[in-house]
């Protein structure tokens, strides 16, 4: 069975602030010229997408010079709802779960929020001594249901660095994280293959066990 | 083990024609903005792709509509390289692979074209005869190393029609399926999840059985 956890790309999305907003328009037609198109502008890091360590961190990997492996894996959903920041002690508390797998999934509930204003809202985020232990795990990357691994104010992006020096990388803007809460599955979150991609939007989905 | 099936997006690359050209450019810097980021303006068959029934009927399928489920699936691959067309009696020598996959890959040499005029010779295609036999079967997309199902002179995209009212979809300018040829594999050809897409860029893969 299969969950898509993947937002819609349409006009009107939620953005991160002073980036590009998306535009979605009728390019060729039917009528016209025999064949539909839609005409796409976006950043690579609209809706729900990866970061590359070479968003953040200079002369770092780009995320064509990972192979489709890097992508693909067994992860856990982690449930935040009940914490407004993700600290050392609640995360060693999922330790066993967490030496498992390649992907950690955080679902805070903020997937509810998706397209309003209160996407902004804040959201729990790992704090400094969480995120470096996580950081010294074998994984491939984090995933949030939020818009940032970071605070919205912390504008040097302290735990985008942290992981992304790693090389483990980042999904933002998930969302049915709810559906796998105590499930066993592998998440597949492979980009586009886009020349020096600090970032792509993805089509993330859980492959579940029968 | 992962076999990439993908051209890599970028400024300049082969384009059908009349169809937007697309653009690759840096939006936000780290120097500047703290972060990375590229603009990309594209076409919904831009690179390798996927073709919705919406592309060329009216009233039909787009591709957010189909669950993930329709992307992925076992698949085989039809080495064309020594016929001029695919006709109905070199199919049936394959009838026994053909009944056995969800997805039917063509393998014509034209991936070493790709970005050179000589992408637009005249690449082998199904005769209409062979098109309405494939049509008959319970796939979920035939995938070509060329730049259509159709011959570039036929207008009314007659293969195209065929395939498409039955559901089975187009995924065109695929790579390295030579090196998937007498090999048992699953396709994964993913497209994002974009409101009313009568296609999508994708990364396209094989996961081979070890």
């Amino acid at each position: 069975m299969i969950i898509d956890l993947t937002h819609t790309l349409k006009n009107k999305i939620t953005v991160y602030p002073n980036t590009l907003e998306p535009i979605f328009e009728q390019g060729n037609t039917i009528e016209k010229d025999g064949f539909a198109e839609i005409n796409m502008t976006m950043c690579t890091h609209t809706g729900t997408h990866i970061d590359a360590p070479a968003h953040i961190l200079p002369n770092t990997k780009t995320l064509e010079q990972f192979g489709v492996e890097k992508f693909i894996g067994p992860a856990v959903v982690i449930d935040c709802t009940e914490v407004k920041e993700i600290d050392l002690d609640f995360l060693k508390t999922k330790e066993e779960e967490i030496k498992k797998v390649d992907f950690i999934l955080f679902y805070a509930g903020w997937q509810h929020k998706w397209n309003t204003e209160r996407y902004f809202d804040e959201f729990p985020t790992l704090t400094t001594e969480a995120v470096k232990w996580l950081a010294a795990f074998n994984l491939k990357a984090l995933g949030f249901d939020s818009i940032s691994v970071d605070k919205m104010a912390a504008e040097s992006l302290p735990n985008h660095r942290v992981l992304l020096k790693k090389e483990i990388l980042i999904i933002e803007n998930m969302t049915n994280l709810d559906k796998l809460i105590h499930k066993k599955f592998e998440l597949n979150c492979i980009p586009l293959k886009i020349e020096n991609s600090d970032g792509s939007p993805i089509r993330a989905f859980a492959r579940l066990e029968k």
